[in-house]
């Protein structure tokens, strides 16, 4: 199951949202995580150019948000809800955080739909609209100012879902070829070798130096070419190729 | 140690930002975070009122920015930095993920200043910013969409810097002090002047010699003491202290 059908059946719901700035940038926020299904409470003010252009190249999520009168009937067909809150609540139902609700979200989403749903620019989430979710999650902030923005915290929120249903995967970087131990071994042995003759390491009093070399390049762990490289370019300071003479 | 603590060598870096509203929400999602130190390389308008009114809160973040001319001043004083970009490079430094580059910067955050590297909102960083930086992180998108707004780039960011900072987590072996920033540019400065007087780089054909050994030697993420042992190896190959006549 790709990321994009674990992702499919959630849908962001916003409520009361006062600047349709937000709108535009929280359809964004969705979309480079791959989620498209936007539903819009009450909106102030949509659909709006301000929407549009904070949109970016997710106007196609706009386009198809659905509008709805009240948060009943956004979330009239799901299998799940999630209110989405900066503020601790003494409410009925549990609290934890985006990472932990993104982690039940995504498996609860093969079933039907899943939504998220956000409060307002100013006040979030009204106690009732938040009663009607089965779950409240949050985004652990700073105490002393943990006011995110709203298309922000969208954007931590699906982030999260993204990362719950990839996996946390590293992203494809191509790996070159690891160098063999060998030729490691034989590189290191050049470089011994040549600090010896050069006089930059003294084999009556080698100290730590070949030690702490090896340290360094087991850490960089090596490429087949790289050994290469650094082969040739330790034999060129020894011997250059080209006539300039030796400052000294 | 608190988060406060962990998170207050950090630094986020923006480089050539367009839009001062942007810079302006970057300052709030730090804040929101527990992120105070926010460094802006050659913004085109700052300070700017559209700037205030998206910091929201975060005022005191603006104001006590920092404005360099370029990213070498920005990264003079850090012991490591990370480039934070969308898309995939063929250059310089290995590329993790937003969560893994948190978990290796707080530990490292210890040691002195640390730098996190955003681009301009249209080209994000240029190769050659991203190759000043020891390590290249991005954060997992939808491969169709994948451009995120920059503030909002930064939240994600600073968001797994606090997950990071006030996870529990195994406690980090003790480290040797990591190389300055400057200090890795001043050797890879040398090697390459030493390469080419020596004929082993060519600087009409450099081909793609010193990004190679930039990436090398990110990953090895080099300590303070390294460096040295690194430029006096190379220094004395290519000047031997001792009489022993070259091979040739």
């Amino acid at each position: 199951m790709s990321a994009a059908d674990k992702l499919k059946n959630i849908r962001i719901v916003l409520c009361g949202t006062v600047h349709p700035a937000n709108i535009g940038a929280a359809a964004r926020a969705m979309k480079t995580m791959g989620l498209a299904r936007l539903c819009l409470v009450a909106p102030v003010r949509f659909p709006d150019p301000q929407a549009e252009w904070l949109a970016s190249g997710a106007i196609d999520v706009l386009q198809r948000a659905r509008v709805c009168a009240d948060l009943d009937e956004a979330l009239r067909d799901v299998v799940f809800s999630v209110a989405c809150t900066a503020r601790t609540r003494e409410l009925a139902v549990p609290m934890v955080t985006a990472r932990e609700a993104a982690a039940r979200v995504v498996p609860l989403a093969r079933d039907g739909p899943v939504a998220l749903v956000f409060g307002n620019e100013t006040y979030g989430l009204t106690g009732e609209e938040a009663g009607k979710c089965r779950l409240l999650a949050t985004i652990p902030a700073d105490s002393r100012y943990s006011s995110l923005n709203l298309a922000a915290a969208v954007q931590v929120f699906c982030y999260e879902l993204r990362q719950a249903a990839t996996g946390d995967r590293a992203p494809d970087t191509k790996n070159a070829a690891p160098a063999p131990h060998q030729e490691i071994e034989r590189f290191l042995d050049h470089l011994e070798r040549m600090a010896i003759e050069t006089g930059f390491l003294n084999p009556k009093h080698p100290k730590r130096l070949m030690p702490r070399l090896r340290r360094l390049f087991s850490r960089a762990r090596l490429e087949k070419e790289e050994v290469s490289i650094l082969r040739g370019l330790i034999e060129t300071l020894r011997h250059p190729k080209s006539r300039s003479k030796p400052r000294a």
